[in-house]
């Protein structure tokens, strides 16, 4: 951002204060005719009455270069769509499932948007959470900061909290999203934690400064978690949290929704279990599933499914390729098995009561079926 | 059964003292040529060279009279394909899956087994389970017995013995099938639960009196577990438990196979998280969720999932009519769901982000979704 703000910025600047997030019919004016002109017609109420509705209200607010100075005291910047820092790729899902790019992000933090969402999970959750729920996403969150992702959540207490500590322990990059300006310190328990996040990370919010949160703004909040996450880990969700109001969001923009499960006997993981027995989320037990699932993140984190894949207990030795030698589609003898795989029928003998045991080979009549480890 | 054994019964009480189970090549031969004639080869030696190697080493063991008599002695019986009282359907999916339908079955207790198998889940894990899972085996076993479903499970220490407990605690049905004569106590530890369940409920086997408990014959056992349970439980299982290989023939079986979530720090919950992520297995956390899951189980069970849905958050009242005015496929203006519920527009647009919050509602440019509570 330059020292001095030009007519874009201020135009994005005055519309951010103008009007409540999301509004569609002010976007579509701004796309028509771009943000300049788009403020100068709000300015004068000469917009259709859909436009109006969202901004008649405070469009006497002429509060930009005021609030750019606001925030560029406290070390933050307004990023707009004409920045290279915004992030692009992962706002198109929000375009396509009709659920509203913002016009504008007040943004606090030394770090570059666009760069640190090119690998970006979120990790959401309850407030409520149980020591089990913050103590997975800590650790999930270290271990995704230590492999080079960015933790997106919202700086609530619980669940949220855990997964930005756990990130900022690993030193590595954590962005929290909130429902008010970036000025403000909400909740008010986690100031501690959102100074330095705003000197290590990065604080998020289409509200500009001085904005109080409000229980809507939570909801419109929640989109952009689940927009500059890949994908959304929800640790732990009560039946009726408001984490399962991001997950229904992950599931509208395509991204792939996780959930951790937990003891059945766990209020807190109620909602989690739901999304996964609907079919809507996967369960992810580890950093590397959740890399796994999340998918796209390339060459970097290559390693870790195949360290998983010893983990998972891939037999060894002559059990791999009494193992290999299995009929993928039908049974095979054992003294086919033997020839196939080189090891003497009498160690093959041995070795398939113990590859079955392990549910890694199936006893059929005709001999030996393999099963898959995954 | 009768005083006098006849001969079919004599036949196929030699026949499994003869062969391992599952001896296929002899099977065939049984169906072939009717029991009678077919221990008339064994004992002759006139069979095929696969016959024989499944009966040559035991073929002089002729003690049919002898083990019926001290089955009896325990209150015990043979039944046989022959009796009203063989479970017919639950076997059918072992011949399709090639898995092997018994010759025989060596049974104690009170019961008839093909009527308390017309409802039956198996519900097995670790030897070495938590706590936690101990507790979760016992409560759903106590609950599906309390709902006059059957329990199936392998008399093992852990979660078996947990879940035979639970049922007895309900008075309901238990069966426990071992890998060993149902004259034995094994493990030893379990043998007053053993006897509470020979008077209570069934022991059933394979092996005729005196055979002792081996590695193979676990395997073989497994599949009986899964074949006289209408779909299998797997509350807590390791990453190289044996319970994996029961849920490995559950599949093969094509039952349900349902596996219990636990918290992703226990290494007892590992192998239930595997297959949930494999999509081998669905998660089931109450009892409710299990009969839904098995299905079959008719009318009496009805009233489950109804209190299940209740459960879950369906909304009331207001809330629920507005939940029911909401679009199913696209969005619904404020005041298309007031009219469509009748509820004022001031308490829709109240309710509506409640909803939202609740996970049953999404907010879309043009109005309000619908997301299904199930």
């Amino acid at each position: 951002m330059t020292a001095k703000p030009d007519a874009t910025r201020l135009a994005r600047a005055y519309l951010s204060r103008v009007a409540e997030p999301f509004p569609a019919a002010l976007a579509g004016l701004v796309a028509q005719v771009g943000p300049v002109e788009a403020a100068e017609l709000v300015r004068a109420g000469e917009v259709s009455p859909s436009v109006a509705s969202q901004t008649s209200a405070r469009r006497a607010e002429e509060r930009a270069r005021e609030d750019l100075a606001r925030v560029a005291e406290r070390g933050g910047r307004l990023v707009i769509p004409e920045d290279d820092e915004w992030p692009r790729w992962p706002f198109v899902a929000l375009g396509n499932a009709r659920r509203g790019e913002p016009l504008a992000l007040w943004v606090r933090g030394p770090l570059d948007l666009a760069e640190v969402v090119e690998k970006a999970v979120a990790v959401v959750g309850s407030r409520a959470a149980s020591g089990y729920g913050e103590h997975v996403a800590a650790e999930f969150a270290y271990g995704l900061a230590d492999a080079g992702v960015t933790v997106v959540s919202g700086a609530a207490y619980g669940i949220d909290g855990a997964a930005h500590r756990g990130a900022l322990g690993a030193g590595g990059v954590t962005i929290a999203v909130l429902a008010c300006g970036v000025d403000f310190a909400y909740p008010a328990g986690h100031q501690g934690l959102l100074g330095k996040i705003a000197r290590e990370g990065l604080i998020v919010s289409e509200y500009p400064p001085g904005v109080t949160p409000a229980r809507h703004r939570f909801l419109t909040r929640n989109r952009l978690i689940a927009a500059l996450g890949g994908g959304t880990v929800v640790v732990e969700a009560g039946r009726r949290s408001g984490a399962k109001n991001t997950a229904a969001i992950t599931l509208a923009l395509g991204r792939p929704l996780m959930v951790v499960p937990g003891p059945v006997t766990s209020a807190s993981s109620v909602g989690c279990h739901e999304l996964l027995r609907d079919g809507q989320a996967v369960s992810v037990c580890s950093v590397a599933e959740i890399v796994e699932s999340v998918g796209r993140f390339g060459d970097d984190l290559a390693t870790e499914p195949a360290e998983k894949e010893s983990e998972l207990g891939a037999p060894q030795g002559e059990a791999m390729r009494v193992y290999e030698a299995l009929g993928k589609r039908c049974g095979v003898s054992d003294e086919g098995v033997s020839v196939e795989s080189g090891v003497p029928l009498e160690r093959v003998r041995a070795l398939l009561p113990e590859l079955e045991l392990a549910g890694l080979a199936l006893r059929l009549d005709e001999g030996w079926q393999r099963l898959e480890v995954r």
